[in-house]
C-alpha cells in the first residue's frame, strides 16, 4: 500500500479526503453549490439556502412553500423529548454538552433513527435542522427556569429561534439579520465539525451519531467557541479608547487575537465582510456602537500590523450581542445553522461512501520484550 | 498551500494523519506500545493494558494495585446519572445509541467536564473506562426490567462487567476469557472511531465529546457491528452441514462474508489467531462447539477460495456468545474495551495538537448566477 506522510500531525493540512460538490473556498470566494456567498447573503433566506445545499438547486415557488412547511413543522419538540430534557442537569453545563446530549436523546425518541435510506437521510436532515433551534431555545428557557415557548409552524427558524429564546414576537430586522448570519454559517467546506460528521458516517452509522459528532467537535474553542471568546475580550476591554492600547500591547506579546486569520483564507474571509455591516447598524441600533468601533479599531490594527484579517467569528459576536443572545449560545447558534451543511456533507458522504481509516505513523519503542509482574 | 489529492474520496487510505507511540500494525504483527499483542494476550490484563496504553511502560506492583484501585472505583454509577438513565427508552433503540446517549449524560453531571488539562484528561480517563461496562450492563438490566446491579470496586472490570450483566458471580474461566478479549480490543492505530476521537479532540473539544464521537463512530456496521453480523449469520446457517454449502454459494454471489478481510493486514489478522482457541474452547465448555466448527469451516473455504483471513470480529462472535451475552451487545463490548485505546490517543493528540482541516475538492457547478424566486 502506498503511504503518504507529507502532512503528517498536521490536522491533515492540504490533503484533499473527499471531492464534493456543496461549498467551495477558492481565491477567497466562498460558494455553496457555485452561488456566491454574498448573492445569498444579499437575497437568500436560511431555508432556501438549505434547499440549495441539499438540493444542487434553487427550489421554485411552490418546492420552496413545501420545504419550507416541512422544516418549520420540525422544530417542535415532543413532549416526552422535552421531559427528558427538563431532568438534564443545566448548573456549570456547556451548553454544547447538552445540546450534544439533547440530540443524541432525540435520537433514541426516533424509532426510524437508524434509517441511512435516502429516504431516511432526507427525513433525519428535515427533523434535525427544524429541532436544533428549539433545542438551543429550550436550554435558555430551562435554565433560566422559564416555560418552553412552542414555535409557530407557520414561521421560519431564524423567527422561531427568537421568539423561543425570548417568549416574545421578535424584531423584524433583527430576525432578517439573524437568517443572514444563519446563511453565513451554513456551510464551510471540510472544516473540522464537518469533517467529524462525514468520518462518523463513513462506517454507516446513523444521522444522530453524525450530528452528535459534529456537535462535540465544534464545542472546541479553535473551531466554534471563537466568536464568543470575541464578545469576552470586548467586554474586557470595555472601550474604544482601550482598545487601541490593548492590542497593540496584545500583539507586542504575540497573543492569539480571536476571530484573526483563518487557515484557509489568507486575503480575508468573505463572511466578515457581510458580518461587519450587519454589525455596525445593528450596534449603532440598540445603543450598542462603541462595540463595533472597538472591533474595528482591532481590525484595522491587526491588518496593519500583522497582515490578519478577521474571519466570520469577529463580527458575529456583535452581532448576536445586539439582540440580547446570551454569550455562551453563541456556538450553538452556529451548530443551528451549521447543522444544514453538516446534513448536506452526510448525504453527500454517503453517495461515495469509503470509511475513514487513515495511518499512524509509528514512532514508539518497537520489540519491547514482555517481564512478569515480580520481575519489573 | 500544497495540496495532495492521491487519497480522494479513498477514506484516507494510505494518509498518514499523525505519528504515534501507541500501536503500530506492520507485516501484520499489532504491538500495543511496541509490545507483542500476543504476549499481552497471553500473560496481561486489560488494566495493565491500559496502564500500558495510557504510560507507555509496564507498571511495578505498586503501581499497578494503585492504577487497578482508582480505575475499580469508577464502575459505579451515580445516583442521580442513573435515574436519567432509567428514563430513557430502550424500546427498538440501539445499544450503541444509548451508550453514546448515556456518556453524553455522564458528562453533564461532571462539574469538571470541560478540564483538558492534563490532571483532567487522567480524570476522565479513569471516569470513563470505569464507567463504560457499567453503562452497558445497565442498559441491558435496565431494558430486561431487572433491578442495576453495583459493581464490587476490588474487582476488575471484566468481572464486573459479567457480574453486573448477570448479577451472579461470574467463572472464572469466563472472566479470564473476557478480560483476553478486552485486551485485543483495547487499540488498533487510527481506526475509524479512534480517529473520530482525535479528530473532535483536535479542536480542543472535552473528553466526553470526544468519546461520544467515537461511540457513534463505532456504531456503524462497517466499523463495529461486524462481529454480531457474524453470529446473526451463523445463526442463520444453523448446522455445520449447512455451512459449507452456504459459504460456496455466498463467494459464487460475491456476497461480503462478515469478519473476514481487514484494509491494513493482508496476511491475517494476529488477534484472530488468539480469538480463535478462545473460541474453540469455550464453544466446546458450554456445549456451543457447533458454532466453532461452522466458523473454523467458512474460515477454511474462504481462506482457500477467496485468499482472505479471518478478523478480530470473526471468532469474537462465538466467543461471546458462549457467554450469553446478548448480539446486540457486542459492539458496545467493545466500546467497554476500545475506550481505553480512544483515550490513550486522545491524550497523544493533546500533546501534539492541530485542529484537522482537510479539504475538499469540489467538483460541482461553479459561477452560477442567482435569479430571484419569481424568475426561475
Amino acid at each position: 500500500m502506498e503511504v503518504f506522510e507529507g502532512a503528517i500531525d498536521r490536522g491533515l493540512e492540504g490533503i484533499v479526503a473527499c471531492s464534493t460538490g456543496i461549498s467551495s473556498i477558492v481565491d477567497a470566494t466562498l460558494t455553496y453549490r457555485g452561488f456566491n456567498i454574498e448573492d445569498l447573503a444579499d437575497h437568500s433566506t436560511f431555508e432556501e439556502t438549505t434547499f440549495l445545499l441539499w438540493n444542487n438547486k434553487l427550489p421554485t415557488e411552490m418546492e420552496l412553500t413545501e420545504f419550507q412547511k416541512k422544516l418549520r413543522a420540525q422544530q417542535v419538540i415532543s413532549d416526552p423529548l422535552l421531559e427528558r430534557l427538563k431532568e438534564l442537569p443545566t448548573d456549570s453545563v456547556h451548553p454544547m454538552s447538552w445540546l450534544r446530549t439533547a440530540v443524541s436523546i432525540a435520537g433514541l425518541f426516533d424509532s426510524t433513527a437508524d434509517d441511512i435510506s435516502i429516504e431516511g437521510q432526507k427525513d433525519k436532515a428535515f427533523r434535525l435542522t427544524g429541532l436544533m433551534g428549539a433545542l438551543v431555545a429550550a436550554f435558555e428557557r430551562i435554565r433560566q427556569k422559564q416555560d418552553i415557548v412552542k414555535a409557530h409552524p407557520d414561521k421560519s427558524i431564524a423567527w422561531n429561534f427568537l421568539y423561543q429564546l425570548k417568549g416574545e414576537t421578535p424584531d423584524e430586522e433583527m430576525v432578517k439579520v439573524f437568517d443572514t448570519c444563519l446563511v453565513l454559517h451554513a456551510d464551510h467546506e471540510l472544516n473540522c465539525s464537518t469533517f467529524a460528521s462525514r468520518v462518523t458516517t463513513s462506517s454507516l452509522s446513523d444521522i444522530y451519531s453524525a450530528i452528535v459528532s459534529a456537535i462535540g467537535a465544534l464545542k472546541g474553542p479553535l473551531h466554534g467557541g471563537a466568536n464568543e471568546q470575541v464578545m469576552r475580550m470586548l467586554k474586557k476591554i470595555k472601550t474604544v479608547d482601550a482598545a487601541k492600547e490593548w492590542v497593540t500591547e496584545a500583539l507586542a506579546q504575540k497573543k492569539k487575537i480571536m476571530g484573526m486569520g483563518h487557515r484557509v483564507y489568507k486575503n480575508g474571509d468573505p463572511r466578515a465582510k457581510v458580518l461587519r455591516k450587519m454589525s455596525e447598524s445593528l450596534t449603532k441600533k440598540v445603543g450598542k456602537g462603541h462595540y463595533y468601533e472597538m472591533s474595528a479599531l482591532i481590525d484595522e490594527t491587526v491588518k496593519e500590523k500583522k497582515g490578519l484579517l478577521p474571519n466570520v467569528d469577529f463580527y458575529s459576536a456583535t452581532v448576536y450581542y445586539s439582540m440580547g443572545i446570551p454569550l455562551d449560545l453563541y456556538t450553538p447558534i452556529f451548530a443551528t445553522s451549521r447543522i444544514s451543511g453538516w446534513l448536506a456533507h452526510i448525504m453527500e458522504q454517503h453517495t461515495n461512501n469509503r470509511i475513514y481509516r487513515p495511518r499512524g505513523q509509528f514512532v514508539g519503542e518497537t520489540h519491547r520484550t514482555w517481564k512478569d509482574l515480580k520481575d519489573r
